[in-house]
């Protein structure tokens, strides 16, 4: 990968990233994801490409979330990328939500054509189309409606990852692409109050790793009835707010209760002899949440990585000057074998860029610390270390020793110092309504962030018109406040 | 999934699965992989269900062979799905090989048509249809062409894991499906002699997969001109003899040359600071691999896995009578709970099935260490283990502590046994022909194998003709012969 040698002008620009988000902030994103160097806009409309520091961190929240889904003794497995229009079609809302935007495989072999250039084979057209999978209940309860048999098959709990496409107009990095990535669970049980506990369970699972590994404090919540998964009974949510003010979808978590058994036929016979169908659910998070991750902790200075899941936790930066440079790297390579040993992530920036430019390289990928080693350094047996989240100026300087010693207990305190900034920005933006006058007057006032209201607001038809014309939407009904409580925000 | 109770009748049928190999190869081979639970037909032509069993051992493929292409400074990353017609008609060669018989996407949008059902909407025909990737060479050189500008960006090495399409005819599961998973591999370099380095550098990678984590012993070598990759200077392979004495084509890996750089526009600016193009190296492993460590493991009574591999290396059989379970249960719980704590994969089966099901259930899915727990055992402080590399009578009776102690010895002796078991087999199987009567007369006889034989084969036109009419392949030419043989085999 090409690492350009940016000359950060201090003095004239004050921030690595044009514009700041309070310039532009959809503006600001593209540019921290681009100065970031973690994905690009592809060739192929809306598709993406995730480029290596971009997928790194996929997978690491791959890592820590398929950790999270086994411990729930889910199976993963691999189901066909490519669904035939009668099994999309078998489930009426399903239909509504999703087969209507979707990638359609007509033929199966291409030939010359008459200009000469490559065309779909007249004689190769398929009798039957084939979409691409926008999501995968139908083809997985077709596989699920042969293997259970008895109530001795259940709770039966699949997971698979991979790529889905969603035929989208209009596409951001991460946040909204034609095809992205994702994990798609799909469990089956003998009856309503175990899915319903599942699907509760699931979401509880994603926020493990949105709070925990992620550093993004997001709100768990049901949907409401309009914003349901297009087949569910119920659809649970956890919510995140950005930067800016706006809602992102972070993940859901869906009980399907007995609609796609029937729809697949996925029946058993159960303890009383009887046949019953299954109920089920299902659950998903995708590279959105990379999105998501950006807008919740970035700055103007870039990408602020949250260190459980940074690809480097620590960038070592030799700063060296003259020909002999041996003393430093050997510094470098030492230290950076000792924090490897001790499970530490580091990277040493081995460029021959200039030290600003390898420093604002580091901050702009938002490696959680930077530690800096030129010949003082070696020469007393020193080094100097900054960490992302406190800004430029926060420098320790300690024997390599010490750091060994503590660096551990640093990136602890950097998860923590980003999780609480998060929490305290998020819950400062929360405005409590107890009329639609009052939601009305905060986002005419064009400041962004959640309402607050009492549930009942939902079966007000001027909030149902205010809502849809200023672009906003019902996003859950968040548990902490036992289902009493809307909160009302603009999406992504 | 149901875990179906079997008789296995063995005063009946002498085996556990049926036809045996030496009866009928591939129908042993697809009961093998239903009776172990691996994989199945999906309702979409050509494409497989991979159940979790199945993915279990490709997740563990994926484990080691990532951890090796990362230590090669290998970057993971993600392409696009879907490729342009225009890109893949780029490089001649690559379109007779690849563009022929793939998925093509015409349509993004579906509608009611005239009988109600849903049909690819008329005004959302793509201006230019997309294919699904048979594999990456044209997307992800159209994404290095703009990554590289200078000698200092190179080597540039990307690998993505995957889903790919090639429309087949004739499938089979794991062996030959429409859609596959794998890796593929694609590094950019200065000059030729890195990239064929590199080609052959990757086939090592890959052969410490096959024999130290599958137990598989495979001849690395180079494609004959004729089974070269469409497009590439160079094929390596590495082809696997199966017990039915054909030929398996393991992973490929191929020196591309200059022929990708030219038609994708790679281009670099040298260390003569004149523009250069690159050269180029692919490298792939699918989901077939787990076609062949089938067939070159698995025996007459189902599954033999490799323990590296294997999902779960120990399966603890309690073996209960009567009403109270609680003693053997906890007998068994506490074993897994130790082997556990020294990284051993476990699984107790507490299904009810009667203790002979059990014991077949783990002898078809391969379970390379059986250990049974009765009354007995647990008041003996006992237990009794059996390798499944060794047939059915290979118990031994020890302490708990004691198999505590040795069982990652076993694993190693298993996995031992077994490359040297088909290390002996493939061996005998090699016959050398110093002329084409010789290799006529071995082919016709009947016998299945590989024939060792001179490489000036090649040139002769009565070789070739005999080849194509008796559906052989040149397989390579091995390394371990220096270009001086080529090896002949019937081909999967």
């Amino acid at each position: 990968m090409s690492t350009e040698n940016t000359n950060v002008k201090t003095s004239v620009t004050r921030t690595a990233i044009s514009p700041t988000r309070a310039e532009n902030f959809p503006e600001w994103y593209q540019e921290v994801v681009k100065a970031a160097d973690m994905a690009e806009n592809s060739p192929v409309r809306g598709c993406m490409v995730i480029k290596p520091y971009g997928y790194a961190v996929w997978e690491n929240i791959q890592k820590a979330l398929d950790a999270g889904i086994k411990n729930e003794d889910v199976q993963n497995a691999y189901f066909p990328l490519l669904i035939p229009l009668s099994f999309i079609s078998r489930e009426a809302e399903h239909v509504e939500g999703f087969a209507k935007e979707c990638a359609v495989v007509t033929h199966h072999r291409l030939e010359k054509g008459p200009e000469g250039t490559l065309v779909p084979a007249k004689d190769a057209e398929l009798d039957e189309p084939l979409i691409i999978r926008p999501t995968s209940e139908t083809i997985i309860g077709d596989s699920m409606s042969k293997w259970v048999k008895s109530y001795r098959d259940l709770p039966l709990k699949l997971n698979q990852w991979c790529n889905v496409m969603r035929w989208e107009m209009r596409t951001r990095l991460f946040l909204r692409s034609a095809e992205f990535l994702w994990q798609e669970g799909h469990n089956a049980f003998e009856n309503a109050e175990q899915a319903d506990k599942d699907a509760r369970r699931m979401l509880e699972v994603y926020n493990d790793l949105y709070a925990n590994h992620m550093a993004i404090p997001g709100f768990m919540g049901e949907k409401t009835a309009d914003e349901r998964f297009p087949g569910a009974d119920r659809s649970y949510t956890i919510e995140l707010m950005m930067q800016d003010g706006k809602a992102l979808q972070a993940c859901t978590s869906h009980n399907l209760g007995q609609n796609f058994a029937h729809s697949c036929n996925i029946k058993f016979q159960g303890r009383d002899g009887v046949e019953h169908f299954c109920h089920t659910t299902s659950w998903g998070l995708s590279t959105r949440s990379i999105g998501g991750l950006i807008m919740t902790h970035a700055d103007d200075d870039g990408l602020v990585m949250p260190p459980r899941l940074a690809p480097y936790q620590v960038v070592i930066l030799p700063i060296t000057k003259g020909e002999d440079t041996s003393a430093v790297m050997n510094f470098a390579d030492k230290l950076a074998a000792q924090l490897k040993a001790i499970g530490v992530r580091v990277q040493i920036d081995r460029s021959d860029a200039r030290a600003p430019d390898k420093m604002w390289a580091a901050i702009k990928r938002g490696v959680p610390i930077r530690v800096e080693i030129g010949d003082r350094e070696v020469a007393e047996g020193k080094l100097t270390h900054t960490r992302r989240d406190l800004g430029r100026e926060s420098k320790t300087t300690c024997s390599a020793d010490e750091f060994i010693g503590t660096v551990q207990g640093i990136l602890d305190a950097i998860h923590t110092t980003m999780y609480d900034r998060a929490y305290t920005k998020t819950r400062a933006r929360i405005y409590n309504a107890t009329t639609l006058d009052q939601l009305k007057s905060f986002f005419t006032e064009g400041d962004l962030g959640f309402v607050r209201a009492p549930v009942d607001l939902l079966d007000n038809a001027d909030y149902q018109i205010f809502k849809k014309d200023n672009a906003l939407s019902s996003r859950c009904l968040p548990f902490e406040d036992d289902g009493r409580m809307v909160l009302v925000g603009k999406s992504y």
